[in-house]
């Protein structure tokens, strides 16, 4: 691996223009008006990984988006690494927020990457943090230092809940057999601060709908007398959080896992600024269940926020109706033992009591994941931890996520195998919101760490 | 007024005709390409008032459409009726729901009208109820036996918010001096329940933007930790009422009226299905302040309702977005007594202390009108009141209705009087839907009615 820095200044500016033509085909898999948009982005990452040189490079199609497979056998006796990314990005709104089109890839430089950021929607969440790992393919390949065996799996659907990989995975289970799964799509603390993502929150997502009456009604002849379903949905929604901002659901908290004083303890000890925090998002105070650090509200403890509400008039002016529907996206965020299926049917079953009489109401699970922890004695652990010794010349940080791959529990269950979380974002690269951005440090600094970790995490397995 | 009857049952099938001929006009003032008909409609108009025999008729030019003015005054010793109406109509969409077109009006007869209504826009509100005053004025002058001076203000706006009337009142105050302002452009109770509208309900409209983090954040990385709009809004929406849904901000029933029993139990007298009501909702149950019937929720007790809701992801499928901003539209009925602008100032007030650190809220007022009440005991009322009792051979049930007809409050304030509101239509009439009709019977009911008025306001207010 010694030429690896060489090799990444020598080919720099073509990995980032591979990655810029990537940025520019809105992969967006929640609309379905860019199908042909996914499915050539699909086609460009197969193309990706042949030219890595990645064998038996296969578009696997499923009921929705394919996933692309390929693949690299040097010797069945040595270890294998399964890569998994995915090629999918978020729907980019609201457009009007964003500083240039988020399909129309620009690089600027900033005051924290003085070496200059991509800005496009997916530039770090995936298409980024992904296309890392063919780059490491490709120096691996060409520079014979490949020392194991590593296989691809590059999903479309992440981004709406992974709705046809498992049936992937359990069909495929020999295929994709592995001794480490490894993902590039979490953030470090800081670019000095090297940290592997260690847990992972798991998710429930529904959609409520709320119905009074059958048609939409003129608010003076019918305000005041009827259940109006928005003043009801918000009543709802308010109810499942009490004073404390602990959730109401009965049973929510049955399983959570309650951190011990010194694991809370050596949490604590991750740098962070709470000022720098309520700074970087304009707010005057932070928010969220009592009793609780900042850090620890969004990772060790489950959540419920409401991602989108809707109903009645929205447009320009005024109109004075009562809406016959109102609706919401609602998100629950989980911990390791909550089961995701069984929470949705928590929900579901309090959503449905807690409705008053005057009103229908209807709970459309969307999906969900199971939460994640990964050991820190794991082989996997040990050397991720090594490779960012190499690179950082620091060792990582373990860190608890708030975030869900829900793929992660389920790569566990089905293939028997752990997952390492090597990210390389920053928490400011404003994933799913507009103007997301990479750092290109962040990017060759990534393809710089990922072959050590293969290294050594062949010779640490043997 | 002995020979009306004969009068009608002579004339009944020119009256219809001639309605007929002014609904086919498609006078839909808040579409421009309708232009010309509008214009056609107030001439039109003219005309009938001439043949009505007024005197002095008018189109008065405005910044939009005209008003067609009209008068006739016999002695400046006796009173002046002034009767105001609209000629413009509502926009007829959804066209396939209507069963015939709607300009081309048909005769039909229905189970409620067995003497037939007439199918067309505009039939009821208010071509059919405007007219109803030309034909009786037709009858008076004819017959040598209009008891008092009348003036006749027959705007085009009305459908749109009267955009132009307030000035042409202010303009014209002399003008348009009057001791009762007649007005037909409401309901009653049934064919065979008279009723008069006293009083009508204010407004106050508002727009709510609450501001949580600068930029849509990643629920998994960010939830739980900060407040996140949409669920400060639900919040804060859910706090405006308490458990017996009485609205909570400080001082905003400081100033309503109170009805004695005595007043509660009259109004309790008009016929009321709670289970039709219901029925025609479909909904299981009435929702409202505790300790008022369905009746007076919707009349004589103000009222707040969220008219419209937005915030995060409402596209197709799932986004685990905390959105940055959450808004909503929210109105407020009023009663007599609340001044639209102090319950606005109010309701920002509340509404800006109650929001939670971490957020910001802005409230921008959109636009309310004053309610309004005519008193039971007025000259006005009692002769509309004998005037039914003289045709219906039943005293009219005095009734509060929840909409808002601002202009009422502005010919208060600019002219100084009260204003009648005798409408003959009925709810089944469906105004502003697809289908609108008017009863033959109502039609020639009101021609019959409305000479009374003039006789017995003459009579009393001498």
């Amino acid at each position: 691996m010694q030429n690896i820095k060489s090799y990444i200044k020598e080919n720099q500016q073509r990995f980032i223009d591979e990655l810029i033509a990537l940025l520019k085909v809105p992969s967006i898999s929640a609309d379905s008006a860019y199908k042909a948009d996914v499915l050539e982005t699909a086609n460009i990452i197969k193309l990706s990984l042949e030219k890595s040189g990645c064998d038996h490079v296969e578009i696997c199609e499923t009921e929705g988006y394919p996933i692309v497979y390929g693949e690299k056998i040097i010797d069945k006796n040595l270890p294998t690494v399964l890569v998994y990314g995915h090629y999918d990005v978020q729907p980019p709104d609201p457009l009007d927020l964003w500083n240039s089109p988020p399909f129309d890839p620009i690089i600027q430089k900033t005051d924290l990457h003085p070496e200059g950021v991509i800005f496009a929607r997916g530039a770090c969440d995936d298409k980024g943090q992904m296309y890392m790992h063919v780059k490491a393919m490709e120096y691996m390949t060409s520079q014979n230092e490949l020392p194991c065996n590593v296989k691809f799996m590059i999903e479309g659907e992440e981004e709406v809940g992974s709705v046809n990989l498992s049936k992937f995975v359990k069909a495929n289970r020999e295929k994709l057999k592995n001794d480490v799964i490894l993902i590039s799509d979490t953030g470090m603390i800081a670019k000095d601060v090297p940290s592997i993502t260690t847990g992972l929150r798991g998710l429930s997502y529904v959609e409520v709908e709320v119905t009074g009456p059958n048609r939409d009604l003129h608010s003076g002849l019918y305000g005041g007398a009827v259940a109006n379903p928005i003043n009801v949905l918000s009543k709802m929604i308010a109810s499942l959080h009490d004073e404390n901002n602990h959730i109401t659901i009965p049973g929510f908290y049955d399983k959570v896992e309650n951190l011990s004083d010194a694991e809370r303890a050596e949490m604590a000890k991750a740098p962070f600024s709470l000022d720098a925090y309520k700074k970087s998002l304009d707010i005057d105070a932070v928010y969220g269940e009592e009793g609780y650090s900042t850090n620890e509200r969004n990772s060790i403890r489950p959540t419920l926020d409401v991602n989108g509400i809707w109903g009645g008039y929205t447009g320009e002016g005024a109109k004075t109706v009562i809406a016959s529907k109102a609706y919401a996206k609602i998100s629950m965020r989980l911990v390791p033992n909550q089961d995701w299926e069984d929470i949705t049917q928590l929900f579901k079953t309090h959503f449905e009591n807690i409705a008053p009489k005057g009103v229908k109401v209807k709970v459309n699970p969307h999906h969900g994941g199971q939460g994640y922890v990964t050991p820190i004695d794991s082989d996997g652990y040990k050397a991720a931890s090594k490779a960012y010794e190499q690179t950082f010349g620091k060792t990582p940080i373990p860190q608890r996520s708030g975030g869900s791959i829900p793929i992660v529990s389920l790569f566990e269950q089905e293939l028997n195998s752990k997952t390492i979380l090597m990210g390389f974002g920053l928490d400011s690269d404003a994933i799913h919101s507009p103007n997301e951005h990479f750092g290109i440090w962040n990017y060759l600094k990534g393809i710089e760490t990922i072959p050590w970790f293969y290294k050594y995490f062949t010779e640490i397995s043997r």
